[in-house]
């Protein structure tokens, strides 16, 4: 069964606070590696009672660096290939200011490891829940830095969650396929696709917009969270128009319940992931299952992606512009 | 001149403070409110160095209240008519968790202030300026609760700011209506626009989507931060792509600058309002322009909507849900 080291992450922490009071967290990132921050930064931000918590994409934090940057502070980084300039200048910003970095990648020895104290290596190509690991690691890193400096109640039930999530969630990957071709049917002359989610998945439907579907697939797309859909949005939707909800189960569902109901009321043309059809409190405890919906839905999205890149024939791999010229 | 009243602010802030040690700060609104209490969080992510800043829409906070809810929290709360649902629930979910509520309405004696403890009423109709007040209003909140917490380096110099940027606003928005026609009249049958800004800028152009694009003009629309704009939505780019850079004076200006030289590369149909342009460090610090950016994007950005919504004839008040169903 398919697992992230969880000893690394303990002990990279127990080293980390041996050394250090440590006040602040900062996720620093990129795109789809910023999205896949946010489970961490989300999970600290409704547990730690004094733990800080920040989420910047690099250059953010690279032209405006915070004022309180210091020893105090954990920043972590995340890059797939570990090349990404800004996330890289990140490590230097953060290093300078006296602070600790623990950088998440794919690639070992890439430019991101360089002046990283930690360096966690994750999987990416072995299957779908392989390209969660870091994501997983990411808000393993919270939970053990929170548990580690002022105690975490929900602790024990988090890894409960991580001994399940990811076979859960590769099997719901393998169980999407034939979902996903309905999808991508309905949806390949799409001229838009909206995306919609809450709570720690919030940061999926960003990256499901910006990445899966503005870049590998140059289909013009939105997202915003789930909660401000009827405060703006949700006057773009007449009969047809192509929304993708990621359905959470925990604390928000009500959230995204409300925004379906209404995209049915008027006929849209809806595809909801939901994580309760997916059973994800069957693998994880239901008080801490709200954190684990982001790793469900990615593993399930991509085979969504997938099948729509399929149809139109046009691999998530094509680019214009990266990796063919500077910027 | 037009200004806002700085004094009901720090006394607003002197009462909290004689009464409860802050350690949290919790911004909570949704859709264009939630967007305008982004400055005060992105004050306080970049200054507090003790000071916890959060950033919530409404119905988040309701059903995933944080862990950390409690007497030392000030929960801000923004709502122009002072009757969003949410937002008036999320004011009784912080006073059951024992927090001090501060709300900035337009609206005197609606739902919103009555489990409010301090209420601030700001204008709205009579000028550019005027739509101001209500951000205005937010961020100087964050300043004085960093100021008589903690202290701020930067306090004498943000006061400056605030005295000349009401002005300042105003005189740029009456001075954008040539430039906004022109936007008009070719941005009138876009299929999509794209939004991009940055630094404490970031949420205008996340609210001139949601609300000023989709809600009010029924035109597709997606905003992500300039610095993200390489990490996947610029492969949607190619000639004739239309977009709209809320382009900063301060600290992030060089995010700005690297996605504007990538979009007149490729041609994309680009509209750039850039506080350069208007002056924004005459009136302001140089030190503290970058707070001061949303507040001048807002103003001139709402001439540009005005000028949209008279080509098209599509009145930004006309509504398909809004006002005339319950959902």
């Amino acid at each position: 069964m398919h697992k992230i080291d969880m000893n690394q992450v303990k002990n990279i922490v127990t080293d980390i606070v041996s050394k250090h009071t440590v006040e602040n967290v900062a996720f620093v990132g990129c795109g789809a590696s910023k999205a896949e921050l946010y489970p961490g930064k989300y999970f600290l931000d409704h547990n730690a009672k004094k733990l800080r918590a920040y989420h910047f994409t690099a250059n953010e934090f690279n032209t405006d660096t915070p004022a309180w940057l210091d020893e105090h502070t954990v920043v972590i980084t995340a890059s797939l290939g570990g090349t990404t300039p800004e996330t890289v200048k990140a490590n230097s910003v953060a290093k300078a200011a006296g602070a600790t970095v623990v950088s998440v990648t794919h690639t070992p020895g890439s430019p991101l490891t360089k002046e990283a104290d930690y360096v966690i290596v994750h999987g990416f190509e072995a299957d779908y829940a392989a390209k969660l690991e870091k994501m997983g690691y990411v808000m393993a890193l919270a939970l053990e830095l929170q548990q580690q400096t002022e105690g975490c109640p929900v602790y024990e039930d988090m890894l409960i969650g991580y001994d399940n999530i990811f076979e859960m969630a590769e099997n719901s990957a393998q169980s999407a396929r034939k979902a996903a071709k309905e999808f991508a049917v309905a949806y390949k002359d799409a001229p838009v696709i909206y995306f919609m989610s809450s709570g720690a998945s919030a940061e999926v439907a960003y990256s499901s917009s910006i990445c899966l579907t503005l870049e590998m697939q140059w289909i013009n797309s939105g997202s915003f969270h789930s909660g401000e859909f009827f405060h703006g949005p949700f006057e773009i939707v007449e009969k047809g128009v192509p929304f993708v909800l990621l359905m959470n189960e925990g604390q928000t569902r009500p959230v995204d319940a409300r925004a379906l109901t209404f995209l049915h009321r008027f006929d849209a043309l809806t595809t909801v992931i939901d994580a309760k059809d997916y059973g994800l409190t069957n693998a994880v405890p239901a008080n801490v299952a709200t954190y684990f919906n982001p790793l469900l839905h990615t593993a399930v999205f991509r085979v969504y992606a997938e099948e729509i890149s399929y149809i139109r024939q046009h691999p998530l791999t094509k680019r214009r512009y990266m990796w063919k010229l500077e910027y």
